[in-house]
């Protein structure tokens, strides 16, 4: 059995579909960012990092999505979530989603979580003005170098897939011109159809 | 035959360590930030994210660290530089370098990048001044949560510990009291005493 923690709306989402797409035995834990719970001392011992997701397996906590993703492939074989006989296809899902959380994730995250970077009212608000030119400029470039087509990878649904999605649902919110970025579009779309889409977003909103 | 795109004093050492520790056969290629050597159309041929570092292999191009990282350690298993058959232990290992690109690397870059993300002066100089505090928590957790010893994930050395040894050359700079790590500051040492780092490090001052 594997537990994930997660929050609604946040990068949880990405492997909380993974799990469903392997076909993992997995329940869940939501942490109220409303209440402060990810600082309280019970889940600060699971991730003393205090922030989602996490996840709970049998031999040990992990954190971070690229990992947690990666470790879901590579556990559950037979889904095939990713080229894991091949070390170079591999690591080009990896660098996929390097990416996504080096550099999109946080050009998001100063939208509303710019005091992480800076004390001052008059700078987090310059980060936030920002928002839509670095996301935007983040999304072009998976637009025309890197969303293969019809999946991120190619013809092979990924983990990627599923992190791509998780941070598209912040788009309009972050003010991208989603105009743009039409093919990125196209995958949300698609996504949102997939019956394991479906069940994650149904189950973090009902649980 | 491999080829590390780098530029000195960059997280592109990390790479260029590995590859050393991994016996692997490379050449090295220097982008001159100066000259802005990373925007010109040849370079953007390379790696269109216009950084470094980029590792051109036989099968394609690679870019991100952690994905960089990973490959190697796959590639060249006889030196033993990640739990490869062991997908737990792996997840931990991508774990810790995913928040040292994601979290620590970026909490660095708002000493020198802050126009990646606010355009005000004022904004760019509160994210300066917001350095020391942030990336001095990263590294707090670090010492306390995750460095296990002697190596990051214990008695093995792995891919962890030439990603560490990095990001840990710059904390002075970045204005981080170091007295306070002193179990980070000791890996940094004995880092830089192994022969690979010492070539690794000459290699890229000298070339």
């Amino acid at each position: 059995m594997l537990t994930l923690y997660y929050t609604p709306h946040t990068c949880s989402l990405a492997t909380h579909i993974a799990l469903a797409d392997a076909g993992a035995d997995y329940k869940l834990e939501r942490i109220d960012f409303a209440a402060e719970q990810q600082k309280s001392p019970a889940f600060l011992a699971i991730n003393p990092k205090a922030r989602v997701p996490a996840l709970v397996t049998p031999q040990g906590i992990l954190t971070e999505t690229p990992a947690m993703l990666a470790f879901v492939a590579q556990t559950f074989p037979a889904a095939r979530l990713a080229p894991l006989d091949n070390p170079f296809a591999f690591a080009e899902v990896q660098s996929f989603n390097s990416y996504l959380c080096s550099t999109v994730h946080v050009a998001h995250a100063h939208r509303m979580r710019g005091y992480r970077w800076a004390d001052e009212p008059e700078a987090i608000a310059a980060m936030q003005r920002k928002v839509p030119q670095s996301v935007g400029a983040c999304f072009e470039l998976i637009e025309s170098q890197m969303l293969r087509g019809p999946w991120v990878m190619g013809c092979d649904y990924s983990i990627a897939d599923p992190y791509l999605f998780t941070l598209a649902q912040w788009l309009e919110k972050d003010g991208v011109d989603v105009k743009r970025i039409p093919r990125v579009i196209d995958h949300r779309a698609r996504m949102a159809e997939r019956p394991n889409v479906r069940k994650a977003i149904a189950e973090q909103l009902t649980d």
